[in-house]
């Protein structure tokens, strides 16, 4: 690491994740080479009305598509993988990631056509991938998803360490601990850099280990024994998933599997060997007629409270195999990830007015974090004892006070680089600095629609939420100067038409009087009037109702 | 109470606010009396597109006019008095009310227009109210706004309990302790039914005092000497206002208020001898200027985000008499009401952007509860000992829970009514029962219309929110069989046109080939003209997009 020799800069560029939650992916580049770590996807705010999904703008990639050796991925949660089979469409290189991560991601490219199959490689805890002129070491952590890792990538101006999403648990469920010794030799050597996720930055002492949801939802089996229980829970949490397998049979309960991502994963966990379920356990949730109440578990997603999930399904009487009632118990084995409690709160509503018992976060021990809380993350930065440290991963107050706790560990205010998506940070060998930007920012997929979803489209859908819209429809002979036909007025979604014929009435008139004022006028410049039926009719309406509908005037020659 | 005598049923009606916050008002009737508690108006859903505000249906009010007595107010959140002056309109009778809880009422009737002036009356915490058959007692609790009352109605089948919103403060800031003396004298005398809130039913243990937020606030300033702080709470928490003003004063610094409600209540405390601020402490906020930031307090709206309050403004640069910067301290002393999260972390991240210093919830004791946890609830059943309860002012799951923890305080399940609005419970010498339902539900608030947003408006906006709209218009001659002119196609939240003008075009074509495929059939009925065009365009965008815009087929004959 002849740091003098080094001419070029080490470039690290986030194009998504940092600021918010989601799309977590991030550009290192020197020289010819350039990696990308993990590929994530986010979803919609509020006030992205109608989008699916939103995935980074990878134009950056694409401009440099011959330097691009590969992505390597930490770990298999969709906002670090979830925008692969959108981006691997126009940036096809390799994927590295350990079994499970590309197990999932393998799953996910299935649902896509590709013009060239993208390749997957998988690796393991403490490989090595050489990638131009980096090399990628995967580096054991704990999360709420199986085999996940940091990655320590050398660099030729020293290690880059993402910490990814981790937690330190000393008890984890597959026997597996955060490879302490591994990233402390990696510190003892020196790290130039390290990125660190800031989710739990708030929360003092250290995140539970996992094993105590076990524990707590063994209990809760024992104690709800002549009840049939249902347990929600994120699809990706393996070890979740597993320790309610393990309590099931322990209990002899059958297990049946329900919610499309559930069934994914849990299938893809059997097969990659991350799952080991006691024989003739699992049942296919066709079956489970066929056993008593208190036989049976079910594991159903929903556990967000997302409308359409199968536990939303089950709640209000949707779900075709599930009909639940007084003898069973719903198990919530999950936070709220901030703002789905009004969707949580309406299934667990709705499950107490049929007589279901529920179990829930502000009830019961029924869910630890996957993320390290303050004591860990300090922990990971006495390990690396970085040079630099870039917060990443979680909302600007999380990457500020993850500053802040770098600062009260004895970190150089100016050795800390808080990361704007799309702003390139410099390193060399005479230090580390933000230098420039690369094109960056969020695509709305929309359906099929990727990127055809922007701001003038959310604009009017806003808009047209708030209240509503009026079609003013007129045939003209423009020639003539005549209203030959209309106006018609139709509206959507701004009252209650039935019950306000009267302002509708009005409506027309006005639109008819501005229309024939025109023609008076001799305007006969569409745009002009357009524009003054839509005046006239906005002035009048916002007076009478204090509304602002949509005005769409249409005025057709004949 | 000779029980035995009395042949005529008593009615406990709740005309909203049961099974979800707000909107709290319930109904006693007795042969030719009834009486109102409470009249508070509920926040949209997130579905409720566009509306402002959601009122209770009071028919059922306004067909028994005659037999209405009047109002009684426990305190004076929006929840419990916000709909008086919509309901008042209508059904005008008597209030009675705490001074403070009146005061507010005055203030808000100010900005509507009445027939005939509503009559407010003001009565004290011990005052006894006769209303017909009933008499009010009003009796004092601790709450987050001053001067709340539980209401102890006596009625000739014995005595109905409203506890109102309420927690036992041992330490209250204005030296008036919920009087429990009272409240166990009237429980020794009989309690017929209890209805008690249930907000905090799901935390243990008891609220810790509004002095703990006091202390706190003063270590704050202390801490913060030399920068301007800035303190965002709720404006009818007169007394968390009061102890900023004294911790201010104390530490030699001026208080400026901002935003409108917060400089109304405090002006109306103020006036009532509710607030006392040390001569000279309080200053205008266009003062601010001549005074350094370390003798500046700012309180100011907008604790729970809500865009365009006056931290929203100051947050994102948009207040035109505070601008924030690095020599700013930001304290939120408030918890976000569940659905409000994103909208104060989002005001969060955006003053850590600007370099504000911010102190919320997650970081610092900025905050205590208005309302009752476990212990304090049942502390409030011992008090009463009530023969029948009904647990209220909560969603359904706390209710539930309240449900529980009267039944594990001995209470039998069939003495336990959870209530429905407008479902009438029944007492009389044989006992309590539901039977029967009065009319009720929800009045949509939007701009000035009342009542004229209902399913199919919201139907429609949700629509229109998710997928936006195509406009299709043509001129035919009908009689012809002829297309005069169009089809034009305007789209609106759909897609971006000038990159989709390909898929604009093909709409045009399937449009038109709709329209004259009909006139060759010679199809001639509107209805199914527009059928035609909209079922075809439907199928192919689709199959193309995958998205259902709304489609408004408008087809004029000349």
């Amino acid at each position: 690491m002849a740091k003098s020799k080094v001419k070029s800069k080490l470039k690290i560029i986030p194009l998504g994740g940092l600021g918010e939650i989601g799309k977590n992916i991030t550009v290192l580049e020197y020289e010819n080479d350039i990696i990308v770590v993990d590929c994530g996807l986010g979803f919609p705010d509020d006030d992205m009305l109608g989008v699916d999904l939103v995935i980074p703008d990878v134009s950056y990639l694409e401009k440099n598509i011959e330097k691009v050796r590969g992505f390597v991925i930490t770990h298999g949660h969709e906002d670090h993988i979830g925008a692969l089979p959108y981006v691997l469409k126009t940036v096809n290189a390799p994927v590295f990631g350990t079994r499970l991560s590309v197990g999932i991601v393998a799953n996910k490219l299935e649902e896509h056509t590709f013009s060239e199959k993208p390749q997957l490689n998988c690796v393991e805890a403490g490989d090595v991938v050489k990638l131009g002129v980096f090399s990628v070491e995967f580096v054991r952590v704990n999360h709420s998803i199986a085999d996940a890792c940091a990655l320590s990538i050398k660099t030729p101006h020293g290690v880059v360490f993402f910490s990814g999403d981790f937690k330190l648990d000393l008890t984890p469920v597959e026997g597996k601990i955060m490879d302490i010794p591994r990233i402390g030799e990696i510190g003892n050597q020196g790290v130039t850099m390290l990125l660190c996720e800031s989710t739990n930055v708030e929360r003092p002492g250290y995140t539970p280990s996992e094993k105590k949801v076990g524990k707590s939802l063994d209990g809760i089996l024992q104690q709800y024994a002549d009840k049939r229980v249902i347990i929600a829970t994120f699809s990706s949490n393996v070890h979740r998933v597993q320790q309610i397998i393990n309590a099931s049979a322990a209990h002899g309960r059958k297990v049946a599997v329900t919610g499309r991502s559930m069934i994914n994963i849990v299938k893809t966990a059997i097969e990659l060997d991350y799952m080991t379920v006691p024989d003739g356990t699992l049942i296919d949730i066709n079956e489970i007629k066929r056993f008593r109440d208190d036989q049976l578990t079910i594991i159903t997603t929903g556990s967000q409270g997302e409308p359409m999930s199968a536990l939303y399904r089950m709640a209000f009487a949707e779900h075709d195999k599930v009909q639940l009632g007084p003898n069973d118990l719903v198990v919530i084995s999950a936070n709220p990830i901030p703002g789905n409690e009004k969707f949580i709160g309406n299934i667990i509503n709705e499950l107490f007015r049929k007589g279901v018992g529920v179990l829930y976060d502000a009830l019961a021990d029924v869910h630890v974090s996957g993320h390290a809380c303050q004591e860990e993350l300090k922990l990971m930065h006495a390990l690396t004892k970085p040079k630099y440290f870039m917060p990443v991963h979680g909302e600007y107050r999380h990457l500020m006070n993850h500053k802040q706790l770098a600062q009260e560990m004895g970190m150089a205010e100016n050795h800390i680089f808080i990361p704007e998506i799309g702003k390139i940070l410099e390193i060399d060998k005479d230090g580390a600095r933000f230098n420039g930007t690369v094109p960056s920012g969020k695509i709305l997929v929309d359906g099929y629609g990727v990127g055809d979803v922007g701001n003038i489209v959310l604009r009017d859908r806003r808009h047209l939420s708030q209240d509503g819209l009026i079609v003013v429809v007129a045939t003209v002979d423009i020639d003539e100067r005549m209203l030959l036909s209309g106006p018609d007025v139709v509206s959507r979604g701004f009252v209650y038409v039935r019950e306000a014929e009267e302002l509708m009435d009005e409506v027309r008139t006005i639109a008819r009087d501005a229309l024939l004022d025109c023609l008076d006028k001799n305007i006969t410049d569409w745009a002009e009037l357009k524009r003054c039926v839509k005046d006239d009719l906005s002035k009048f309406l916002y007076q009478k109702t204090k509304r602002k509908p949509m005005i769409l005037p249409v005025v057709m020659n004949v």
